[in-house]
């Protein structure tokens, strides 16, 4: 007698990969992704066995070192689709990113130049903008959502205008997981001369990304959130917009020549990688890259959306729940319950063993644009699987109980 | 019978801590220390045990995180003496730290205002007021050294004018090692109205450090060189100056309230900590102050102090050695060598299994002033021992005999 067995055609279990969740629903992985070991070991190797520093030593053990981190950026331009691995600029991360297109790039707007941006855009894509128009006197045109709370791409191109200079938005919501497609928008940017800026942090960890496919000319993502260590994340920008940039941080490794007199600055990328990088940080990244490739990003995509519409689909089963963003959201689900404040369901679902996240997630805007002051978020990751859909169902039903 | 026992009154041997060093001579402590296995520890349990992001979620694991997180501020806040944990700012380095002032607090500055540095400043304290004066027109002064190359303070004083606005030096020189009398220039710098901004990257692991007891309004140092983790550093100010401080780089976690109209920012430190921070370097970093602490950073200014003491005297048993810097020097030893170029030493050095760095230090400011276009460069830390003045020794003499 055989028993029934049941594999889901397009979803795997990967649990035992990641030595932190053991006998946890972690739903919070747009906020920060959990580290499979194969990353955890290549950091411990990388200071316990291969440290030295980068670029700068004359022994065999910082060669071999350099020759890693140089590597990791290689890593990182042939993941990405970047033309050459000199358009790979290493950050603390993709807020430090847009800040830097902001500072640099941005320096040279003038008063009456316009930047589009979205509702929906967390506010590392908002306020860098904010504080270059104070800065500089630029405007900023906001493109509103659609009904099923995607930016209304229609409107964005009607805001387009010749003195708009950069569009800047996220690949994938944070909030609400929808996705733009980022190729119509590169196509009307630039049929007005403007940049196209993408904000990458939650689309890097859930689809198969090729930056010349897309037609963007600058994009970021975190690779905390790509399963990599914390404090390291890339700016990627078109080598001739990179090329132009003027010196942003001022220090050791991005300059030619120092004199009191007159500094001549290295070329891309070495010019935005002022001071000792996080080395470890890259390696780090380097391995979490290879992790989700071995895995491959198009099993990844549809991993996630299997789970988000199951989630999507449970939660629909409560007439309490009120579900936001579109039903093939990448991955994210944010939704509110009937009288029920969204840090409550949290806390009930913490209680239960189910890590979610409740609040305005970075995008008070968007929270406006919704109507409400913060919604509830899953949001799922490589380690998720069917019974976490279970288990979030297990907490709904009893935050229900306890407040129906 | 009791066999003779030789405990040497100021070193001790912790290499055992150390796993990446076994049969090596490192002396590259300037450039970056290596790390002892309690900070590895520590930044594994964070990833493989403990990991959840900081400030935001609901669940329990986030709580905890947050508060290691902020655990390790006061704890980088009792390290140096600083008033409150709130006037800690995490950053990736010192680096970021300087260009952060620069930017942040330099935004203030007027065409005619001076900074005031001195002549053996690392890139990193050069180059951000370059980019400061070339956006504003303010001047650069540049105080000369003394024959022993520390920076001459009679010199530094008398620079100082009513104009001067910030005085911004090394308390460690990091190719000298020589040690500035922080406490006088804070005094001087104060008497006409500036600011006093100190590069402690060479300090923080070899002396004790008390911001207050200094007196300086701005302290920076980098984790990876205080045995802690790449891509995390420190930047403390004096709360009513960083309370005074316009926003840097715009995000999460740095704001009160975001709308497309008006933005209104966190007070300190999150005003200045925009984007999910490098937790695990924080977490890192409070492991290796605990461990640093534990010996004892008196103890440390001994040991290092005895080993470049023995550097230096061995090094000059060499007809062909040239010395630069004071006899109490810091842990760090710069020289040059007739007719060899300091790539060649260290060269020849890393074949005999000791690592030194050779160049011109990220200081060609300083190179010029002393005449060299490099030096090679021994610097040591808590895991060094006599043995490897002997390793030295040996190496200088092959590379006497190569050249000689």
């Amino acid at each position: 007698m055989n028993a029934p067995v049941t594999i889901p055609p397009v979803t795997f279990d990967r649990r035992a990969d990641f030595p932190a969740i053991a006998g946890w629903t972690y739903l919070d992985s747009a906020a920060t992704a959990q580290k499979p070991q194969v990353v955890i070991d290549a950091i411990t190797r990388a200071y316990a066995t291969d440290y030295a520093t980068v670029h700068r030593g004359v022994y065999a053990r910082s060669a071999s070192m350099t020759e890693a981190y140089e590597a990791a950026r290689v890593r990182v331009a042939q993941f990405i689709g970047a033309a050459t691995p000199e358009e790979i600029v290493f950050l603390r991360g993709a807020t430090e990113a847009i800040n830097l297109v902001a500072q640099s790039w941005g320096s040279r707007l003038q008063a009456g130049d316009r930047i589009l941006i979205s509702t929906l855009e967390h506010h590392s894509n908002i306020v860098p903008w904010q504080l270059l128009r104070d800065r500089t006197g630029i405007e900023i045109d906001v493109a509103p959502l659609t009904d099923d709370h995607r930016i209304d791409l229609d409107a964005l191109e009607a805001l387009l205008t010749p003195r708009t200079k950069l569009v800047s938005i996220a690949h994938v919501s944070n909030v609400l997981g929808s996705i733009a497609d980022i190729a119509r928008v590169a196509k009307a940017a630039h049929a007005v001369g403007a940049k196209l800026m993408v904000d990458g942090c939650q689309a890097a960890p859930r689809l198969a990304i090729d930056v010349q496919a897309l037609g963007c000319d600058f994009y970021t993502f975190s690779g905390h959130k790509l399963y990599g260590p914390t404090g390291i994340g890339v700016l990627w920008a078109r080598a001739d917009i990179l090329a132009d940039m003027p010196p942003w941080h001022g220090g050791g490794a991005m300059i030619e020549t120092v004199s009191f007199e007159r500094t001549t600055y290295a070329p891309p990328p070495a010019r935005f990688e002022a001071g000792t990088p996080h080395i470890v940080g890259a390696l780090g990244l380097a391995a979490a890259i290879d992790y989700v490739e071995g895995i491959g990003l198009d099993r990844i995509a549809r991993h996630e959306d299997a789970l988000a519409r199951a989630a999507r689909d449970m939660l629909r089963s409560f007439n309490s729940v009120r579900l936001f963003g579109p039903d093939d959201s990448a991955g994210i689900v944010s939704f509110a319950m009937d009288g029920v404040h969204p840090h409550d369901i949290g806390t009930i679902l913490d209680e239960a063993g189910v890590a979610i996240r409740a609040g305005h997630h970075c995008a008070q805007p968007l929270m406006a644009a919704l109507g409400v002051p913060a919604t509830a978020r899953a949001s799922f990751g490589i380690y998720n699987v069917d019974a976490d859909i279970g288990r979030l169902a297990d907490g709904i039903a009893k935050v229900t109980r306890i407040f129906g």
